[in-house]
This record gives C-alpha cells, sequence and structure tokens, in this order.
C-alpha cells in the first residue's frame, strides 16, 4: 500500500507568490477595469538583450542541421559556459574557481531546493528571518524542520536568525550552532547588504564549526558600492564552508529563459572527508539531465564585453527604479531600506498594519501588488518587499499611487 | 558540522554512461585515428525539424521586445502546451487527461529522478531487471533500497522482476507484494512491449494491493504494432494507481531541447486520501520553477498536424535502423529482440561472454560502442543494448564491422 512522504505533509498553506496571485486574481475578476501594477513576485518585465537574442538564434540555427545539432548535453554543463563563468565572474574578482567546480543548471530555484538532498537529514539548519521561503520548505520535505509552531510560525528544528531594523537588517551570528546556515546578500527580501569584513566572520565562525554556508548570490550584480562582495569566495577560507548559488535571472532577464550554476568547491569536505562536489555531481548525474543547449550559449553571451555591458545596462535600469521607490516613498512619509546594492525595497507597513492587511489595503485602494514581509517569516511582519523589476512608466505611476493613498 | 547524506554514500560506482563515456575516452586516446560508432547511449542524431524549429525562432523573437517578452513560466507548465498534450497524447486516444493533472517539466530523467519524493520513505519498490539505472539509484538515494549484495548485484530492499527471455523479456507479476512499481514500455533497455491486456493485469494487480505504478511511456512513439497501448490510461482503472511520464526528447529529437511532462491523475490517492497530484504540485512549485517559455512553444509545434507528420517521419527514420540492426545482426548470426515497437535492440552476447567482455571486445575489434545489458542489472548479464538513434550511414557500417568481427 503507497503512502505519501509524511515530511511534505507537514508544510504549511501553500507558496506564498501562489497565494498573491490568488488575491490579485480574485480581485480583478471583482474589478475587471482597474488596472493593476504589480511590484510583487520578482520577476523582470525588460526584453533579453541583443547579444543573448543572437546567441539564442544561432544555437536554434544549429539545431536545424545534422552538422551542428547537439544532443544530451554534459550533465554538469558544457566548458564553454563554465570557463566563461570561471573566468568572468570569479577570475575578474581574483577569485579562483575551477570549471569542475562550476555546475550548470536550469536556475537558482532549482539549486537552492536540491543542495540540501546531499546533506544528512539530521544536520541543523539556521536562516535569516525573513527568508526566502525554498530554503525552509525544502529542508520542511526533507523532514528536517521538526515541528510547526502556529503561534510563532516557527518550526522546532531550524535555527532562526532574525533580521532587525536594528542591524539594518543583517543577521547576527546565531548563539545555537547550526550545521547548515542560508545566506542570501544582497538579501532577499529586505534589500540588506554586508560588507567584507562582515562576511569574514561568517566565515570564520562556518570553519570554527564546521557548519557549511548555503551562499545565495543570485542578485550580486545589483551591487553598487564598494567593499560588498560579490561571491563568498572572496573571503578567506570561504572554499572549505561554502557553496554559492548563482542565477541568470536577475542580471540578464532569465526569468523565463531558465539558467543558473552553483559552485562546490574541492575543497569542501564533511568532517569524515567526503566531498561534497563529488555528491552534487552525483545528484547531477542521476536526477537532471543538463540545462539546454540553446540556454548554455545565451548564458556564455552574456560573459562576452558587449553582454557585459548590455547587462550593466539591464541592472542601471532597474537600479533607477529602485532609487524612485526609495526616494519617493521616503519623500511620502514611508519608511524604507533597501534598494541601494538590491532591486528589492523593504517598507516598514504604515499605522501598525500587519503586512497582509497592507497588502490588501494597497491592492484595493492603489492597485498596487507587493509582497508581504510576513510571508517570508515572522520577523517580516509589518513589512513590505517592494521590487524594482517594473518598468520605468510603471514604478512611477505605482509611487503616485502610493503618495495618495488615502 | 555538517554531514554528507549516508544514503547518497551507499550508491554504488558511477553511472552506466559515465563508466562508458570513460572507456571509450581512453580508446580514442589511444587510437586517436580510428573511427569510432556510437550505438550506445540513446542520443538522437537527426535535426529539430522544422515546425519545431520556427516555434523556437518565432519564442526567441519574442522575448526580444518588451510587448512580448515573457518572464517566469507557470509552475506547472503553459496551458497552451498542456492543452495540447491532453488533446492529442491522451484525447485522440480516447483517453480523458485534464490539462491540470499533467506537470511540464525540463524532461523524462529528471521526472523520472524525482517523482519518488512524494512517498514515503517505507514504501517497498519493483523494478524490472534489466532497469533504468536512474529508478534504483535514485530510490538508493532516498534511503529505500537497503543493503546492496555484492554477490548477486542487488539492493535487500528492492523486489526486482527479472525480465528473461522466456517471457519475450517482460516482467511477470511479483510474488511479494511492492508499493511502488516502476515500469517503461516499450522498454529501455530490452525493447520489450507487453499488449494492453497484459498491462491491464498490472493496472488490476496495483488496485488490488493498493500499489502505484511509475510507469515510463518515453518510447510510446516507437510502437508499430496494433494492440500495445500508448499509454497506461487506456487500461480500465488506471487512473486510480498510476503516475505516467512522457519524454519529447525520442519522438522528437529533443534531447539536448530538455522537455517533458508527468502525469499524475486527481484519482490517485493514498491510503489516507491524500491527492499524489496535489504533492507533485508542491513539489513543482517548490523545487522548480517551470521548462523555458522557448522550449514550451517547441513542445507546442510538435502536436500541430505538421508537427505530428514531422516526429512520424523522425521516427520512421530511426525505425528503419531498427529494422537494419535487427535483420542484419540476425544474418550474421547473432540473437536479438526489440526493434519492433523500439528503437533498442537487446542482443544476446555470443560465446559467452559477459556484457562488459562483450562491450570491450566489440570497441576493440569493431570500433562500435553499445552499452553492457549487466549495467541494467544482474537479469541484463550476457545481453547487449544498442540503440537506433545513429544515422542510416552509420548503423549500416555498424552492421558491417558486426558481420566481420572475427
Amino acid at each position: 500500500m503507497f503512502k505519501a512522504n509524511p515530511d511534505y505533509l507537514q508544510l504549511r498553506g501553500s507558496y506564498l507568490f501562489s497565494n498573491i496571485a490568488k488575491k490579485v486574481a480574485a480581485y480583478k475578476e471583482a474589478h475587471p477595469d482597474t488596472p493593476i501594477i504589480r511590484l510583487g513576485i520578482g520577476d523582470v518585465t525588460q526584453p533579453l538583450s541583443k547579444s543573448v537574442i543572437a546567441a539564442l538564434q544561432k544555437a536554434v540555427e544549429e539545431q536545424a542541421h545534422a552538422e551542428t545539432f547537439r544532443g544530451y548535453t554534459p550533465d554538469l554543463g558544457y566548458d564553454f559556459l563554465r570557463e566563461a563563468i570561471s573566468r568572468v565572474d570569479f577570475g575578474r574578482r581574483g577569485v579562483s574557481i575551477s570549471p569542475d567546480e562550476i555546475f550548470i543548471s536550469d536556475g537558482a530555484k532549482s539549486d537552492s531546493g536540491n543542495i540540501q538532498e546531499i546533506f544528512s537529514k539530521d544536520c541543523r539548519v539556521a536562516v535569516c528571518d525573513p527568508v526566502y521561503p525554498v530554503y525552509v520548505d525544502t529542508n520542511v520535505m526533507a523532514g528536517r524542520a521538526g515541528e510547526y509552531d502556529e503561534k510563532t510560525g516557527t518550526w522546532s528544528n531550524i535555527i532562526y536568525m532574525p533580521c532587525l531594523a536594528e542591524n539594518d537588517f543583517a543577521p547576527q551570528l546565531p548563539t545555537e550552532i547550526p550545521d547548515i546556515i542560508y545566506l542570501c546578500f544582497p538579501n532577499n527580501p529586505t534589500g540588506a547588504t554586508v560588507s567584507k569584513e562582515q562576511l569574514q566572520k561568517w566565515v570564520d565562525f562556518a570553519n570554527e564549526h564546521k557548519a557549511v554556508i548555503i551562499y545565495d548570490a543570485a542578485y550580486e550584480a545589483y551591487i553598487t558600492e564598494d567593499d560588498i562582495p560579490h561571491s563568498i569566495y572572496e573571503c578567506d577560507g570561504a572554499k572549505t564552508c561554502s557553496i554559492e548559488i548563482r542565477s541568470f535571472s536577475k542580471n540578464a532577464g532569465f526569468t523565463g529563459v531558465r539558467l543558473g550554476y552553483t559552485v562546490v568547491p574541492k575543497e569542501l569536505k564533511d568532517a569524515s572527508g567526503v566531498s561534497m562536489r563529488d555528491l552534487w555531481a552525483r545528484r547531477h548525474g542521476t536526477k537532471f539531465n543538463g540545462a539546454p543547449y540553446i540556454q548554455q550559449r545565451a548564458g556564455e553571451a552574456v560573459y562576452s564585453d558587449q553582454g557585459q555591458k548590455e547587462i550593466r545596462e539591464l541592472v542601471s535600469y532597474y537600479m533607477e527604479n529602485a532609487r524612485m521607490i526609495r526616494e519617493g516613498l521616503t519623500a511620502a512619509g514611508f519608511t524604507c531600506s533597501g534598494g541601494v546594492n538590491s532591486p528589492y525595497i523593504w517598507l516598514k507597513t504604515p499605522d501598525g498594519m500587519t503586512s497582509w492587511e497592507f497588502f490588501d489595503y494597497l491592492l484595493e485602494k492603489g492597485h498596487v501588488v507587493g509582497t508581504p514581509g510576513s510571508g517570508f517569516g515572522p520577523s517580516g511582519e509589518g513589512y513590505f518587499r517592494l521590487t524594482a523589476f517594473g518598468s520605468h512608466e510603471n514604478t512611477k505611476a505605482a509611487i503616485e499611487r502610493f503618495k495618495h493613498l488615502n
């Protein structure tokens, strides 16, 4: 008699963004003529750049002819892409990451969800609070989270690291010692960052306690200030304690293209000397069949000089939105942070409203969709995430609506 | 202190096809001027069809303009593709599968590896022997396989269903009762099929014992004979006991494009009434971010009238290879089966050679690469898999080499 996975049955409600989609759909049905502006989900709106389109077109054409047709891709990714990543994303920042430590995937969400699988079920997990829900949910699905406490909205076996206003929304080193630490900088959802010196403390902490850091650097292209590390491997000793996850979604607009990668250094070994790189390679080879060839060519195009110029332009476009939101909302009397090294603005809800109360209020009065902070964890209550991924026009219009909410 | 997943450490050796790749690479290095013909891995060689290329080009062009740009895809797949699948793959065979029971993915390998995750760890698994290694390996990684016995090459907690010559390489109903039954027809690696009447017995057996069948129908397009079911849902009662996995790799040549889908009917519930469809939807929404937009448009093109005509031509091309191999090898004195409703030919190794002995012999003497049957399980020992996915020219040349092996 087959049985469902009992750990799956522990999951709470459904995924945050599905809930938002349902609420928005219901509102649209009731108000079909009201134009809604979406600054909720972190999806990009600008088209793919010229270099990327040209690479896609060329790769599609290759697939039309037997002489240039490519079938199964290498499990771990094509060398042309892994070498470009090694050279540009790491080499240019003075970091040495070998192509065979780089694993190409269909996106950072898959990787950040699947990476926990190579670790033992009894590993204790620490997450920022608020946090990208995938880190927590996938550990619940793996049976690592313990019991859910409805009152506090927390799991008994997860260590929460609150990211509060008094620490500029950056987490503090936990007092309980975790085995796996999820960090994301620039942070989703708060938009906070840490300096290289601060990140070094996390690396030292992890090495001291033989913990592993899962470092989600999906938003590194949005860093504008100096002394903010783009990769955790800029810190000394990070290779013995860190896995880094990267995305093409936010720098190159690949949310619908689907491409990402994960770095697992050869030096990363558990206490018994097991190579985590080899385990991840085994997972890739067994449960994945490589990212598509044409997508990998599109990824390669991002690393050409012209491609790099184009993604800087794309990021600047969105960062201008971030500036407009941050300054516009501040001028309108709201309290907000983020948006300087990040496409996310973290807004304190006005008048003591809960996050979902403000969601409903903003949808009803301003017809603007954002993301309730409490959806990211208990310390997100009373906050609200806005994204800079809209068009300039919509972003401006949304700010005007914020100004005239009452 | 972080620890590696101990279940991963139980895995034996490395993946079959990686081993073959290593042996071939070593041979090529030693004999750089010897042209090798590959009939080993089941990768296609013919280019994508015109309709598919046109759809890819159009979708790429859409991604170049803000008005038509598409970002994140729906977790479960675009309606346009799910509706086409529902209408053509099922509706035309008189089977009613709703679009919301169809989950678009990046390929059948991912799905067949991940599907076990929605079931309890204590479910007992049954597999054909020989079998596609992914079914077994992913259950080892999940801790369901028990202990490995080096002598027999089997796992203590897995039920093996031998597929032997006396039963035309089809499995018999197991005497031990499993919770999860993996079936693949047309079979990889033996090329065997079952009639609708025979498959109905499996469905009845599963319903009787409340087991679930994971039905891998990746090769259904290769069925040429009547009375061979293309979908398990052609059998009465299959919706309460079956999940079906489909691929675009072998019918439309998408091995490098990456697209597949899985059907989980709403009627499929465990003993406590848990909807397995809802669990799979939750997994998709949490650990996956949708198949790429342009790939889904390519998939849609396969279902147009012209697209259907083109895939029939592609399949015919490979099936002509299958006929040549089957007839050529039989004429040359070999014993083989398969290749009638399947792109695989299952060859009995000559002179009592083991599968790997024959692999080495064939590579050394004929410079042809095939797949050792023992790599698929203990009952594959003494057999060898050849694929029909080469070009006509290479296939003819390989047959000639077989004829002059001595």
